[in-house]
């Protein structure tokens, strides 16, 4: 991997987790946390994630506690969805649109630290998935929510999520510059979790035939 | 440990994986959670036990991200689960079968993988009751259950799993070919979990008095 | 560091261990669970966190699994909290105060095995808060409560925590004997902890006016 690959990587990530950390910290105002529990939620939202990928590939000390960049960027990003909290009006509009770019560029930058750890195809398609929803799920876990990615009424997540992470898994395994690959996964897990979210896309549900 | 014992030990390990996706993808339809949803929660409860077993006994990558059999076991018993579900139609008392069967091979299997990762005997117990446990726990929470093992009405779950994985310690201390210890532990754990679900067994409450 | 303060280290850690696991006793019997799940859920209260710790600094086994005296001593406070529980009576009262004290010494000792383990500061420090409050989390969690430290009615939990991790960090960077640090850092969590529940004291809540 290229230096201009690592940066570009960790800058993805960094708005990855800014974005992740905004969407933990809508949720904790509209449920009337205070800032204590708002910069929690946040933080654990934009660094559960990660902190998950860090666990499983087991090498060393997670990124999140590796230098303070990580929980500065994190707490940055919760204090700034505070201070812009008039204007962010339409809540759940905005906490969907950050949550589906920060959903795009977990599975991507997951996916790829995945490789670069020596995982298979699958498992590391697999990891970048868990990457971009652990976070999420640990967030609606702890708000108090039925994780979104299970709702019956929810929009394609975790597919564009495997999309964008099998993207990366086979990209990786190319020649091809990372950057694009990176870009490329990222913006089309973005833009099939809003189309989703805009057209009603959803998945089959087994269940309510079955029962 | 034999090569034969270590084959066993991978085939009970796959069974407890089937066993538990089944249970996942049973409450996952009970919920109607769409098929996404249905193969993440069958997946995580297949194969969360195991992953926090691994991630305590930190010796490299988790079993159930270095290699693709894992994952595609739980995903096919997941899928298998919601093909079979008109046949599957007393819901509560198939998913309580299944459980109980995971339970049993996993407390077995969590155990003797704790002793060959060098934990002493009480440790080594413990992380066998977590492995079996663990992924049920995990499935209750995401799905917005209260866990099953903690609730009041409960039949001895727990319990089971720590004489099935007490015995697997005691057992590899010994001499005796781990395959009877191993078969004895698990089909224990199933026999009782069984009976107290027959029978009505429960553990003793002590808050009811306290309060 | 000195054996004396390693000592006391462990003597601070298995009294931290000990009160959370009260605190998860008393939870699960304002719950009714059987004693099975009192069990489990003191053990968790009063090993999680340790253990989260633990795999996030990644050193070999986690200390709740390389001796039998964790689960050991877990396992003892949580049925002496069974045994006391007629005494107990002020069931709400109490849970708070052992808490807050579970909250002083695991907020120090986490703090201190994350310096141990070559952390920066801002890491180490938010190690210790980790520490601290994820038993009572993940307490809360499966004892189906919003948790404690997100709840908006809630009293001052993660900001002591913050200042006791913070005290023992810049503490372990002196040649001051650790001791006094340690016993310093956890008292004044604890006396925080409780002054902020006996007059109110709480944080700012942002969401209320964004709405």
């Amino acid at each position: 991997m290229t230096t201009d690959a690592i940066d570009l990587l960790l800058v993805l990530d960094l708005i990855g987790v800014s974005v992740f950390a905004a969407s933990g910290a809508l949720l904790a105002m509209q449920r009337g946390f205070d800032l204590v529990g708002l910069l929690a939620l946040g933080s654990v939202t934009a660094l559960g994630g990660g902190v998950l990928r860090d666990l499983i590939i087991n090498q060393g000390l997670p990124d999140a506690f590796s230098s303070p960049v990580p929980v500065i960027t994190a707490t940055s990003a919760s204090l700034a969805t505070v201070a812009l909290r008039t204007t962010l009006h339409r809540w759940r509009r905005t906490f969907l649109v950050f949550d589906a770019a920060g959903l795009g560029l977990f599975s991507v930058t997951g996916a790829q630290i995945a490789v670069d750890a020596g995982l298979g195809t699958i498992p590391a398609a697999l990891l970048g998935v868990l990457t971009a929803t652990g976070g999420g799920v640990i967030r609606d876990v702890l708000g108090g929510e039925p994780p979104q990615i299970f709702r019956p009424d929810s929009r394609l997540y975790a597919i564009p999520a495997a999309i964008g992470a099998s993207i990366m898994v086979i990209w990786s395994a190319t020649n091809l510059p990372e950057e694009i690959g990176a870009t490329t996964g990222a913006v089309l897990v973005f833009a099939i979790r809003v189309a989703a979210l805009r057209f009603g896309w959803r998945a089959p549900s087994p269940g309510a035939q079955g029962k």
